[in-house]
């Protein structure tokens, strides 16, 4: 099929549909590094997890040798539901550009949980629900995780509790209500229904609340309730996994058209979606079999691998989480609050973390003007108005397809376009009205960042 | 392939997509009765209507007679960036129901307008670009419309200038930013920009402003600026025509699987989405080719085609249009506050109100408590925030498929879901909440809008 000419977008059909997880870990030589015990500085053991995680993910999350894992009836009767996401040709952006690149982007909004993030919220429903649990909880900031376990857990008639940080929850009505359509209860965090909230009350009763406080407080809800447990949308390794369906079906899509991508480019906070997008190429590049340049993209702002050490850290700042190895600015790091998309977390993927340091991907940061200026080339030429997470890759891609350009090139480049941004006009607002800042953290933001650091197991 | 499995979504290839418009009027015994001038009464020429129209948009609203209209390549190609949509089988719906039907709904959200607006949206700016025109301008209300317009016309680098009813512009800021983002000028209507707002706002220093005023300070914006022209997203038969789209691609993917459906379902404002979606259908049933049940469904608050009259009537509140045939509940009538949704129109397609008047169609009224009941099940069984407008097809569907429940009967029932929920949030958090209301206006309430109906050219 290598000469047909390429449509706009390409639709796998069921058939060609993933029928297994690929498991990126067991390609890695070096593995990532294993999620450590805070108090003893040894490895968890499935059985310490399993207070606060499904058995079924447990061992998803400590397999570093399966490289492949079947995909459960129910779960891929869910994924048809609103998979196989397209693979869109931007031949209006190429045009636009007046490149000689091929753009390629896959595209993970077109669900009402409006990104990726659906695809590892229904995998970790399901196990929660196969194990007979009650319910699951987690903590949400603007609500785009929080959105996608609910429509999970409404689908699965599984109790869903979502802590959310405060500020959101007031500010960002609309997210919340989606939520409450499916039926979650939805509680602003810091609340009075945990006793890591009543304490962070007792302590700052005006505070408006923070993702970290909302970690801690899900926490403490599936530890508490019988038949709970929480769960995650990212940095963890059984959230990369489910995410490889994104990466699968691009590879299949590309390969039944003959393409060869030269460059792959993913928007990064935690990294489950530049995780699942790079994990088929990542594969053949460990394998040997190909060479592919990656490329992670994330916030000037927030630029845990461009700045970040690689150490181990907590990934919640109420520091009850096992620790781990990653790229990170520190478990206290809190970007700057005219940081208006998200890709705010402190850490990144251990996974990614071990591919990043093994010099196996680069990383660029970029600043978020110029991120919304790719953003509203990109919504204007191609018709889809992106999340500003997305349009972090987006911008990367431009610059690239600018430097073929240049050269005269024609580049396939592939990037994520994770979702779509109708939760974020807000945002939007600020750039049309030309009042959005930029922020660079000085050295001296981040010392503070790292002094935070725990204890290193080789000290 | 009559035997084959059907997918969870039949997405036609792009050569599969319909290369021309169809126009149903062409296979009509009974036309759609002609515009009049409100003056004399007597149909509008094209001269007359080239002050405010484009010329081709024009011929195509007067043509009565041609089966099939080419579609340009231009649109085409801009078709192809966000259609064909998906016809989707709602196997998760049927199962929560434990409905024999089979339910099919050619869903059309799936573009940042969300919704079918962007169908004609593109086909209006492409006809006013071609003809040489600076911009065109139109008014909005929730802005479902605007952002279409504005989508189209960015990519057609075309100006436009949306006039949105006050209250939505400071109340819903959210589809203005996206509107802004595409680079459309949005001005809250009334304004000081036209005589006419400035008189409404010199009578009604107050007022938040109405659809109809809205209408008004568009047209009279488009008359006065060289280069100019207004264009309308519902009612007229041009944007019927363009609608067709959606009908051609749900009848080619039925046709690919062997499906014949027993109902169309669509639900009924102005008429653009319903009548694009019967479009092929309802030909061959003009043509005796073959019967279907067709079902408009609108808001019990807004009853035009199950309580209107059958009458020429103005299109705006303003009378300052042509008078169009159509059931209608008189320019003056609003519904109340309290209704939620958009399907607000005070009248309906003339081709629409001609083929219910000629007994082709069945339509019916259902009340928005019960909307927004069947809107909450289908979010959670299939996945998509449905808008309010296309949770009125899908309460009749539910309906039609419980229904077949009690008898026992297979039938295909196929619904247009016209587009997404995600700017309409403050009326779910409405019922969530259990604070939305029902209205029926009494029959005083109607009898006030129908004295307000003009003089008819029979009398």
């Amino acid at each position: 099929m290598a000469n047909e000419k390429i449509p706009y977008k390409i639709y796998l059909t069921e058939e060609e549909m993933p029928k297994n997880w690929y498991n990126l870990r067991a390609d890695m030589r070096v593995k990532p590094a294993p999620l450590l015990n805070p108090g003893t500085l040894e490895p968890m053991t499935a059985k310490e997890l399993s207070a606060v995680f499904c058995d079924e993910l447990i061992a998803q999350e400590l397999d570093n040798t399966t490289p492949e894992i079947p995909i459960p009836d129910e779960i891929r009767s869910f994924y048809r539901m609103y998979r196989p996401s397209p693979l869109v040709r931007a031949y209006c952006l190429e045009e636009k550009l007046d490149t000689p690149a091929h753009i390629y982007y896959k595209f993970e909004g077109n669900n009402t949980s409006g990104s990726h993030k659906l695809n590892s919220a229904i995998a970790q429903a399901y196990y929660a629900k196969k194990q007979g649990l009650r319910g699951v909880t987690t903590e949400t900031g603007a609500g785009q995780w929080g959105t996608a376990l609910s429509m999970a857990c409404a689908y699965l008639g599984l109790d869903c509790k979502v802590y959310m940080v405060k500020v959101s929850y007031e500010q960002k009505p609309f997210r919340r209500e989606v939520m409450r359509t499916y039926g979650a209860s939805v509680t602003p965090s810091p609340s009075m229904e945990t006793s890591v909230g009543r304490k962070i009350l007792a302590e700052h009763p005006g505070t408006t609340g923070s993702l970290g406080c909302a970690i801690s407080e899900a926490v403490e809800a599936a530890a508490a309730n019988p038949g709970y447990r929480y769960v995650l949308g990212s940095v963890l390794n059984q959230v990369l996994l489910h995410q490889s369906i994104i990466g699968l079906e691009t590879k299949t899509a590309l390969d039944k058209y003959g393409i060869v991508p030269d460059m792959i480019i993913g928007c990064a906070g935690g990294g489950s979606n530049l995780g699942g997008l790079i994990a088929p190429f990542m594969g053949e590049k460990l394998r040997g079999e190909r060479d592919y340049r990656i490329i992670a993209v994330e916030p000037a702002s927030c630029p845990s691998f461009t700045r970040g050490k690689f150490a181990y850290d907590f990934c919640d700042t109420g520091m009850i989480c096992p620790l781990a190895k990653m790229y990170t600015l520190g478990a206290g790091f809190i970007p700057s609050p005219n940081h208006a998309g998200g890709l705010r977390f402190h850490g990144m993927s251990p996974v990614l973390s071990q591919l990043f340091h093994d010099g196996l991907m680069e990383a660029r940061a970029v600043e978020q003007t110029s991120v919304f200026e790719a953003a509203e080339l990109f919504a204007r030429t191609e018709g889809i108005l992106p999340a500003p997470e997305s349009s972090h890759a987006i911008r990367a891609a431009i610059d690239e397809a600018l430097k073929c350009k240049e050269t005269g090139e024609a580049k396939n480049i592939v990037f994520g376009l994770t979702g779509t941004g109708y939760f974020d006009l807000v945002a939007y607002e600020q750039y049309n009205n030309g009042t959005m800042t930029d922020y660079i953290p000085t050295d001296e933001d981040l010392a503070a960042g790292f002094a935070g650091l725990p204890r290193q197991p080789q000290e």
